[in-house]
């Protein structure tokens, strides 16, 4: 008998017919003589329409108070799940976060989970009741409720796992898995059958949409096992789980893309001390999160430098550059919006050398030209002009044999 | 400066653009130095859309999780409240009935307040806050969610203002105040400035439909000044309050109706103890509720007993009558939906006398037939045929002269 946490998203439960066959979904596990506890979502559309509302009242709602108000579109999934779950026969009960205490800090929509009681929940276990909790949501030590942000019901269902001890977290999703690429771009995309956390991680911040980038840390640091599968097949997923032997076996995992950052150069700025944080300290208190930072060597005592910024932050961050750099003496400085950044991604790559350079090789084969470059242990990212983002991640792709069977090329 | 607790229910909150007028008000109070808690109901329409949700998975729904769904409603209130309040430049904060600790009873969706932690609400109003709070909605000893049943709002009111020593609790509704009747049936009818506890209950009870009777239990338990006034008008309304010597001058207050009775009689049943027991007995078992009890005088050792029941219960009622009657051998059983009760109240009864003939006399006059009598402290109660129910309120509310003009007889 195991303890199984499942967590649906919100087109899972996007209607009552669909709470009905999630409920169904539930009891099967329920069955097979697990103790199965359940996190959903807000159904989907639902949050939107909470926010739509807030907007017609005002320009920029309190933060504590939006948190009360989008916090009722899980309070309604749990309670409707519940019912359905009563009406087939089950024993069952929900909770709102602030019921099975999971405590957050202060930060209203983007709160991180401090602790959570496990006790009331167990008990429920015991009785045999399936537990039905509302994900996304949280309260801090005072009783204000709080939310985790987008993407935060991954999180929650992780952190209820963990303080659980559970054996398995299912991630419900409406993919069937985590692929070696997106599967829209390149068609021979295969799905993992294993992935580390580490490797997740990176796919998950780089661009794949598959697991909120949280809810893999909280995994990484407690853990525990998620099984990314699909909500409308009985396949079996993707496992997301501590790195292994067999794993550093493949040198590449995955191929991921990003193309929503924008490329920002400061020209010949007087290589001093102290350079790097009048640049980046503005930046950083304007709240834009800087990813790659590159810097060439200096001649003459001046240095060129290069970061990605989030293309939304784009114009925001050009002015305070402009700005920074004329402070500096730089000779100017020069924007590119239009770029992505394609990474290849494995923990084999820490025993298996020369990784970097076939993707170099790969890309020049090609006539793709590389505008950055970021290496990590488990990495290697480029940064390209964003019309060759398809062509880049299917050369690299093919280069590595994700694929699960041969893709003749005219299809590119 | 005086504590204020005021009650906007569903109609005054059914539209974001009504929230905003709504939070203009509570600031106006808040002005005149003020310290002000609101209390809202869910948005007109709100409910109802959730309670058709639980409808579609399942015919009836656990009653926990009924409430945990439905408790949302005014849990989306408070925050848009809040955030309206906000952004008109006050400080507002907003709780739901967990977070200020509404303790009630467990029986779910008809949930009783038995406590409530008013320390927290003190501290936010002496710091200046305006405190927004959830009605309708409890937690039961164990955190479970309830809710008060409909119109539990102005229980919800009532009750905080009790808990808080508030100086009144202004209950905003769509019409002025409390009138001598109802105003669609009786053109002249008066809004009156005051009216004592026992006579709104009555008001209330008997079909009045301005506040739940729960409501003004708990204000005459804890002598909470109620202030019924219009949500569209800077009108004063009605004041519900202890009842004083000003009161007991006037013999009559008001004439209430109430269309939704039916009338049960049990023909020459045996008089003999224990009837009543066997009578009752399965009809209370069955939920419902009897109003009125006549029994005659008895003759030759038999008696007709004649009672009324909601008229929803009526057919219920007629089967376990009949099967009672067959049991206790009784001639037969008569049943009656069309009738109506009227009232006419006051406190000045007491020490008026004579109240009951001067009905008796206007309803011979106009050839209405009293099917059943029915007076206590405070009230006189007669049923009549429905089709004389509007007749029979004019008649009285001019034989009491409570109009506030003279109505020419052809109006009627």
């Amino acid at each position: 008998m195991a303890l199984v946490v499942q967590k649906f998203g919100g087109t899972s439960v996007g209607s009552t017919e669909k709470i009905k066959n999630v409920a169904r979904r539930v009891i099967s596990e329920k069955e097979k003589g697990n103790d199965v506890v359940v996190v959903v979502s807000a159904m989907s559309g639902e949050t939107n329409k909470l926010v739509a509302m807030a907007g017609e009242i005002a320009e920029s709602p309190s933060e504590r108070e939006y948190d009360v108000l989008v916090s009722t579109g899980e309070q309604v999934t749990i309670a409707l799940l519940a019912i359905a779950l009563h009406d087939m026969g089950q024993s069952a009960v929900s909770y709102t976060a602030s019921q099975v205490k999971i405590t957050t800090d202060s930060a209203h929509s983007k709160a991180r989970i401090k602790s959570i009681d496990s006790e009331k929940i167990h008990k429920d276990l015991s009785e045999g009741r399936i537990v039905v909790v509302a994900g996304f949501q949280g309260a801090d030590e005072d009783g204000n409720l709080t939310t985790l942000g987008r993407g935060g019901s991954d999180t929650s269902a992780v952190a209820i796992a963990a303080a659980l001890k559970a054996d398995v977290c299912d991630i419900y999703t409406d993919v069937e898995g985590v692929y070696t690429t997106d599967p829209t771009i390149c068609e021979n995309a295969r799905k993992l059958d294993r992935i580390a956390y580490d490797e997740m991680l990176e796919m998950a911040s780089l661009g794949a949409k598959v697991l909120q980038t949280r809810s893999v840390e909280f995994a990484k640091k407690y853990n525990v096992p998620i099984h990314v599968r699909s909500t409308f097949s009985e396949n079996t997923g993707t496992m997301v789980t501590r790195e292994d032997k067999s794993m550093e076996e493949v040198a590449v995992s995955g191929i991921a893309y990003n193309k929503d950052e924008a490329k920002i150069t400061i020209i010949r700025v007087p290589d001093t001390p102290g350079i790097a944080a009048k640049l980046f300290g503005p930046i950083s208190d304007a709240n834009i999160n800087v990813d790659m930072i590159i810097q060439n060597v200096s001649e003459d005592g001046h240095t060129d430098m290069t970061f990605t910024v989030p293309k939304g932050d784009f114009k925001k961050a050009m002015s305070l550059v402009e700005k920074a750099g004329e402070e500096l003496g730089a000779k100017g400085v020069a924007g590119d919006p239009n770029i992505s950044k394609v990474s290849v991604i494995g923990v084999g790559m820490r025993s298996h050398a020369g990784i970097a350079s076939s993707v170099f090789d790969a890309f020049s084969k090609e006539g793709i030209n590389i505008l950055m470059i970021s290496t990590s242990e488990i990495k290697v990212s480029c940064v390209v002009k964003s019309k060759y983002t398809e062509l880049a991640v299917r050369v690299l792709h093919d280069t590595f044999k994700l694929g699960d069977r041969e893709v003749k090329e005219e299809t590119w």
